[in-house]
Parts: C-alpha cells; sequence; structure tokens
C-alpha cells in the first residue's frame, strides 16, 4: 500500500513470498530500554500495535480503539499494576492480556462489556534487550522456537544488538543477505576488511536445508579472488590493489571440515537463511556469530535489527569481545560497513530481474521461504478478522 | 480525494453524513482583518474560492480561470470600485457579484463575451470580524437564517473569535462535540476547569429537536462523579484526585428548571448541535456561549472557528468579559482545552466504530444531519455544474 | 503518473499531445559542465537515466540494472577509459555505446553474458555547453536536424544558456510560449521592458508552416497598444501608465518586410515554434535570439532550457554582446521576466479550457505537433521494450 492508502500491485509478486511477511512468526521490534511507561506504537508487517509496560511486564495490543477509532498509544496506564491500558477519548479499558474491554469508564461501572469490544492482543516477550512480537494468526509458539541457538540459550552466548530503519521492502533486504556474492564487489573497500584477504568471488554457491526444517545454509566453492576481464583489465582494479594485504585466510573463507566452527561446534555453513527473514553468519572459529533480523514495517519500510553474539569463553574473553564490539565492530561493522547496502538498496528499482549465476543463494531462500513459512494449523475455518479469540500473552522473563 | 487526487472510499459513508461537508449553508472561512487588498485563495467544501476586496465590498469567486486555468487569486483588482478580479495570465475579468467575464482585455473591447464564459459567484458576507461564505448549489438563505441568536443578535451580544486547522474530517471533529461524555475523560486535568467539580459522566443522554427544525438539543441525567471499576479501582484515580475541589456546581451541570439560563432567557439546553455543524454550548447563566463551527476544507482538512460570545451587560461588564476572555478563557479553552482534543482526533484512524452508549448524541447528531439538511428547493432538474445561474452575491455590512 | 506511481486521467488528453512529450527527438537535459567523472542521474519524458563521461566521451543509458534493480547512476565507471559503467551492487558492467552487459565481474570472465543482459543505451551529444539526449524508438537522427540555426552553426552564433525546473506539466509551459498574448499582460509591468513601448495587444494571430515542417511561424497584425474597456476604464490602467515611455518601436513590433530581419537574413517570424517544443523568439534586427526548450521531465515537471544567441559580428560586438547578456539580460529576462511566467504557471489547475481568440497560436502548435511529430518509420513491428537493438551512441565533439 502506497502512502494514501491504495493497493499497489507488488512489483515481486511472483516471487511468492508476501510483501508483508511471513506471518505466524516472532519478530524484534524495539530495543527494551525504550520503553518506558508511555504507550509507545509500533508497526510490523503492516500492522499498527501499541507497545506497553506496566509492574514489570509488556504488553502489546492492536493501536485503535474499536469504539471511535482513536489510538490507544496516546492514552495510558491509568491503573498501575492492572495491565491495562486505557484509551485517551472514553476511556475504554482494555487488559494487556487477551485485549478484552473490561471497562468504559465514562459508561459507568455498569456498562456493558460485550466479548466484540476487543482488540487483538499479541504475544509479547522481551529478551536480549530486545522487544519480541508475534505476529499471525494462530497461537503463539514459544519465543526459542524462532530464535537460533546464538540467541536462544543466553547462557553460552552474550552480545549487542543495534538497529537500523530501511526505506525498502523487506524482501530486497533479505535477499541482500543470501550470499549472493555482492560482498566482494560492494563490500570491497570497507574499513572492516581493510586487514583482511578480499573475498571471494565467482564461487559456486549451493545451497543445503538445515535440520529441522528452519532454514538453509550457503557453501561456496571454487572461488577465486581475482581475474583478468577481456576488454577491461583486472579486477579488483589495479587502482584498488594497494590494500590487499598479507593475511592468508579471512572472512571470505568456508567454514571447511577442519575448522574450529565444524570440528568443536558441528556448525557446517559459515552463511545461512533461517524464517522468517535471519540471516546468520559466522565466524570459521565458531565462537562469533552475526544475527541479523529482518522485521517487515510496511511494504516500502523495514527495521534491521542486528545482533552480534560471542560465545561466553570466561570473563576476560568476554570483556575482550565487548571491547572489540564497542571500539570496532558497532561502527565498522553496524555502522560504516552496512551503509553501504543501505545506500543502494533504498535505491533499488523494485520490478522484473534477470537472475544469474551469482543469485542461486537468493532463488533457493525465496523458495524455502515459500514451501516452508509457518502455517496456522487448521486453514479450514478462516476466523473473521475481528471476532478470533485474543490470543495468549505472556510478559517478558 | 487524497493528496493525489484520488477518490478514496469514504470510511465513514455508512453514515450518510457527506464527506466534504452539508451544502446549502453559510460558513465562516476567514478572519476579516486577513483579507486586504490582494486576493486570497481560500478551499471549503472541497471548493476553491477566491476571496477579494473592493470598495469595502468583499466577492468570492471560483478560483480557477475557465480559459487557461490560471488560479485568480494570484491577479488583482485592477479597475479599484469596479468590484472586479482580473486573471493574472490574460486579464479575462470577471465581476464580483456575478462571477459572468465582463473583459478580456487581451482581446480587446469588443471581444465576444458568452455566458459560458463566466466562474462560479459565492455569496459572501462580513459579520462578526469573520467572512461568511454559502456554498451549496441553490439561491443563498440570509445569513441570519444559519446564525445562532449569540451570534446574529450583536445588539445582545458581544465577543471574541479563533480558529484553528485540525487535520482530519469535519465529522471527526463534528462527532467530538455531541456530549459525548469523552469531557469528563479527556479534559478531567484540563486547568481551565482547575477550579470546578469534574463533569459528570456516565450520565443517561437524550437529543431532543430543537424548535425550528435547526438542531438538536442535548440533556443528560443521573450522571455521577466517580465510581469504583471491578479489578481496576476508582475513576478518577487516587492520583488524579488531589486536585478536585469543592465548588458544588460547575461546568457539567444541566441547564436544569431553575437555573437562570432557562427561567430568564427559556434556552432549555446547555449544549446543542445546529445544522451544518454547530455546537453551542452555554453557562447555565444564559450570560455566556461558545458557538464552535466546524467548516469542512476537504476530506481530510477542517477548520474550526470557535466564537464566545457574551450577553451585553452593562459597559462595566463587558470590560470584565473581555478581560476574563483575553486573560483566561482564550487561552485556557481556545488553546489548552481544545489541544486536548485536537491531539486525539487528528489521530483517529478512520474505520468501523462500535457505537455505545455514550455515542447516543452522536447518533442522534447524525441522523438529524441526514434527515433534516437542507437541500435545494428543485431537485428534478439537476443543474449543470458550469452552467447554472450564477448566485447574487452582496456585500458585507 | 502521480507520486505513488499511480496512472492520473491526463486532463489534457483531448489535445492529442502527449502528456509525457514528443518521442524521437533530441532534448537539452543538463549543462555539460555539471557531469564529472561521477554518474549523474536524470529523467526526461518519464525515462530515468545515468550519464556519465569517460575519456572525454558522455554515455546514456537507462538508469536501472537488469539484474537486481540497482541504479547504475551509484555505480561508476570502474576501468577508465573503457567506456563502461559498472553496477554498483554486483558489478554487472555495461558498454556504453551499446548498452550490452560485456562483464559480470561477481561471476567471473567466463560468465555467461547473453543479448538480454543489457539495458537501453541513448545516443547522447555534447554541444553548446549542454548535453542533448535523443529519447525515442527509433534509430536517432542527427542532432543538427533538431537544432535551429542559431544553435546549430556555431560558426555564426555564441551565445549562453539558463535553466530552470517548472513544477508542471511541459504543455502548459509550451502554451505560455505560443505567442497567445499574455506577455502584454502578464509582463506590461516587467523591469525588462522599462524602456520598451508596451506590446500590442488584441492582435490578429495567425499561424503558418515553417518550411522544412519543423514548425509555425506566427504573425500578429492590427494590435493596439491601449484601449477603454466598457464598465473598466483604459487598459494600461492609469496607475500603470507613467512609464510607457517614448521609443517608437519595441519588443512587440512584428518582423515586417523592411526589417533587417527579412531583409538581410530573411527571417519572416519574430516568433515561430518548432518541434518537440522550442520556441525561437528574435529581434527585428536578426542578430540575436532567445531559443527556449521545453524538456519533460515527468508528468508534473519540466526542465525548461533557454538560449540566449548573438549572432559573430566581430569581436567587439561579440564583447558588447557578452556583457549585455551577464549585466541585463540574464536576469531581467532569464530570471524576473521567466519568473513571471513560472509564478502562474506552475498555479494552473489543469483541466477544461474555454479557448478563445487569442489563443490561436496555441491551437495552431498543438495542431501542427499531432499531425508532424516524428514516427519511428517502421510501426508494423512493434519492438519490445526490452528486446529491441541498442541504440548507437556516438560521443560528444
Amino acid at each position: 500500500m502506497d502512502a494514501a492508502g491504495h493497493q499497489v500491485p507488488d512489483p515481486y509478486a511472483t516471487t511468492g513470498v508476501p510483501q508483508l511477511g511471513l506471518r505466524n512468526y516472532w519478530y524484534p521490534v524495539l530495543a527494551g530500554w525504550r520503553l518506558r511507561r508511555k504507550p509507545r506504537a509500533i508497526k510490523i508487517l503492516g500492522e499498527e500495535i501499541v507497545l506497553y509496560r506496566d509492574a514489570g511486564k509488556i504488553y502489546a495490543l492492536s493501536d485503535r480503539c474499536p469504539h471511535r477509532g482513536a489510538r490507544l498509544s496516546q492514552g495510558k496506564c491509568l491503573y498501575p499494576g492492572s495491565g491495562t491500558v486505557s484509551c485517551p477519548y472514553h476511556g475504554w479499558t482494555f487488559a494487556g492480556e487477551t485485549g478484552q474491554c473490561i471497562a468504559k469508564i465514562m459508561e459507568g461501572p455498569d456498562a456493558a462489556l460485550p466479548r466484540r469490544s476487543h482488540v487483538k492482543a499479541y504475544p509479547v516477550r522481551e529478551h536480549l534487550g530486545a522487544i519480541w512480537v508475534f505476529v499471525g494468526d494462530m497461537e503463539a509458539v514459544p519465543l526459542s522456537d524462532d530464535l537460533p541457538e546464538c540467541l536462544a540459550d543466553t547462557n553460552t552466548w552474550h552480545g549487542f544488538s543495534t538497529w537500523r530503519t530501511y526505506r525498502c521492502n523487506w524482501r530486497i533486504l533479505k535477499d541482500n543477505l543470501c550470499h549472493d556474492l555482492h560482498a566482494p564487489f560492494l563490500h570491497r573497500n570497507a574499513p572492516e576488511l581493510l586487514l583482511q584477504p578480499i573475498f571471494p568471488y565467482a564461487a559456486q554457491i549451493s545451497a543445503t536445508p538445515l535440520k529441522g526444517g528452519k532454514g538453509i545454509g550457503y557453501s561456496a566453492r571454487d572461488g577465486i579472488s581475482s581475474a583478468e576481464y577481456p576488454g577491461l583489465g583486472a579486477f579488483p582494479p589495479p587502482q584498488e590493489s594497494w590494500y590487499r594485504v598479507l593475511k592468508p585466510v579471512g572472512r571470505g573463507q568456508e567454514v571447511g571440515a577442519a575448522a574450529p566452527a565444524v570440528a568443536k561446534y558441528g556448525y557446517q555453513f559459515r552463511q545461512s537463511s533461517l524464517l522468517p527473514g535471519i540471516t546468520l553468519i559466522g565466524r570459521p572459529s565458531g565462537n562469533y556469530f552475526t544475527c541479523r533480523w529482518v522485521t517487515p514495517i510496511d511494504a516500502d519500510t523495514t527495521l534491521y535489527y542486528s545482533f552480534s553474539m560471542f560465545r561466553r569463553r570466561g570473563r576476560l574473553q568476554t570483556l575482550r569481545d565487548r571491547l572489540a564490539w564497542i571500539f570496532w565492530l558497532s561502527w565498522m561493522h553496524d555502522w560504516l560497513f552496512s551503509e553501504q547496502d543501505k545506500r543502494i538498496l533504498e535505491k533499488v528499482v523494485p520490478g522484473r530481474e534477470l537472475l544469474s549465476r551469482s543469485d542461486i543463494g537468493v532463488v533457493a531462500w525465496r523458495r524455502f521461504a515459500v514451501a516452508h513459512a509457518r502455517r496456522p494449523p487448521d486453514v479450514t475455518s478462516e476466523p473473521a478478522a475481528n471476532d478470533e479469540p485474543a490470543l495468549h500473552s505472556t510478559a517478558a522473563e
């Protein structure tokens, strides 16, 4: 839908991947510290949601009062401890757990409170410093079902997160993260890679389903790190070769059977795509992952939530990891490196594509997502938009 | 219509109240002092109009030259005293009274001036410091027909006016003014009410047609000023009770048979809604009214014109009333109090409503407006948009 | 198309003149000095184009990589001297002459480069300080075919150019330049004309096809410079008459059989309209022309490219002409005079017109354009948008 509310034809309709994201998954939506007492409006998968916190719990409700359409996010939690939010206009008060209207304050304590006076309640959790919301049409799965191990197991992993809003559809951003060999070109001069060899390119990409059916892992072989192009010259071009330094192994390397990631931890893939739009990229050591979540906001906007996760290996190493992130990775990677993508992706003109050998990972992701995306268990009885049973919502741990 | 000129489905179509306002009424459109020599463009009920002043009279014409589409509001009154405005592009000159083109300057004095070379002329008046325009498809009624007594009778009443532009449809603003019991909730902490008891709420609202068929009057009974809500607590909540001071009667009170408003002046209703979108709220004394006009601009914008009217009761009292308005009411009411509504109304998400007991006044207003709105006397022959006889326009007094 | 990408009905559809401009012509699009090493995005006739310069030549390609839709204007010429531009995303590299993809860098030197991996190449030239692009569906004609003599023959003429972007459709701007007699009204007080008599108006306009079929020339007779209008008074009105000075001949004068322009150079028309949207206005001396190009950008935006051309008459006269332009014409004409039009044209409300005697030149232009606009020679086989042979592009001289 465009700014004026018109349905615009989806330029990527033929991929089968839905424009507003895969439903029935948990998504990170906001850093926990950004939600204080005051209710806050967010939008994900095209749905407008109010988040609020009361007595240490977080609640997520549809952000439109069914009475006269006012926004609950302009209201407040008038009765602290009750887990409710009151509409600012006439005081309709909704239970955060169920979405049920439990008081119409201006109509007195004896007002009728029929079943239909409710708003949709979204399951919501706080985990790893982020607020997670389950958007869909079925009972929520446990949050941990949707998290890769490095995010789920906080005893083994610690880390940081950052976020950015991209002015493009979520699929354009997710495609960018499917090992499509843009990195050796677009990021070839990224300061983060200054001390590392150039990524190999022209590799044979293959995509393999992961155990558990949650995604696909990418592998690549036969990559090269330079070549001569007829009529043009070498790539990388001579004027960019001065900084090709000598370290023999680097980020471009595949995991390989001998890598610690495989030997110690069993990780087969350096890069993988998980449902609903997660990209997991690890180091061959198996001790570091970036886990990038793509949360659709609306058809033209996407929230990019990036977690940098370190394996806990003693307090000194934890300190070292933290310092490395704060003084190097946070701005070299989450800022400078990602900005190179953002600049291009926000200007992509959606439409017909001419997919090619380097897009094997993109195509594999699209097919996987269409085939394996979670669906509500009972598809025979379509629930009506406003009359479905409110979903159970549990507070953050 | 949205910004791009598309027809968007009217989210309140089922109410029957027209999206662009009720036609065939007078509307206040601009403070008189804001119109000087230079023509000025306004828009009301979706129609673009040029206002100009010449020799003490005000004229209102459709703001598009039929020749090549230039805006008359960019032209000027080239022949002072003639009551005409000349298009800036080729000098087509239109009579303000009739809209007829009486000269095509660039074609010389002998140019053909056929009947169809005209623009729509709108009846216009200046009254009480405001410029009023009649928008419709019939001969204008006298302005006084459309004014409540406190605006019409300047011998008995004096007052002030202020205006604001709201970024919402006019119906959202007018609904807000139908005694819908939002006030005891939304305005419960308004500084204006600091020295008054809290409004009663949970009242039984009823709406009664006014004599003369111009609107409905609201009455309310059995209201309460506090109650206990199961599972929540008291409303007003304890943290807001410190400023419930002791004055026994206040704004929320109904007029009542003994009130001076009834006894002396015969006013039965404290609050009433008049066609085409007027809200009249009086004090029990009968000596003060706020009269709020809702003038539709376009589907998403509304001009809110608020008159504060005092009964003339001697020169000293007039001075007192003026000082009270200038130093208290103007900013406490027209600014702070109204801002509480504006903040909510501009964020309302139009769409399906779940009307309830407190909306009796809203529903009554909608039904009344649909049933009693003025219609052109002859509805059998639909006049063509551009060929209807120009309406007679008389100048301000 | 509006900002949101919707097809809006063309308000001037009945004229037959296309909303996005006449195809198959050369258009000036950018001052040459504004294109340096960095590729630059432009839009003309609704088409998005990247311009870049390599080894002294300029290239113009469609600004969307067919691979994944990134903008070539965000890429760069990675191999200087090759005349190529590389997509910033995966390094697809396109030959500027043909638009063919000649390397997919991330896929290695042996990547398949099928015929369909190409973008549209636009013929482009640099001439008279401007970059010219041929937009259409046929092989480009020589640039000189589309230039009036004063722009084509740089041995005889020298001059300056300026440009402005107008927020209106190109037809509204071009209509303004069809000798429609708006000048004696709209520009009657232009400072540029301070020392010249008022333009004659109420003239009998006629339009005559030019030799060679490239446009029409306007002539006017029986104009007057003042008249009395019944009920209004004189035009120009008395308050504007003080600056009617005495010089007996001026800008408004037609060329006339005895004028040097006719006697020496054979120019019959003071003002003419040439395809695809050029206006040529000369002085009776035949030694000066303003040549105004209207380049459609999109449905609501137009690039106005104005050339002021002086006949070369010795080095001293050239110096005098240059000084006259720099210190007088550039701001009096290209700035102040044109601003009077721009202000009106950008506010024109497109829609139904009531054309009149003064619009004879406008109507003649529209008819001429519809009847004589260049068409691709072979209209039987419609070329597919993305599979047509790339057009030959030669560099600037």
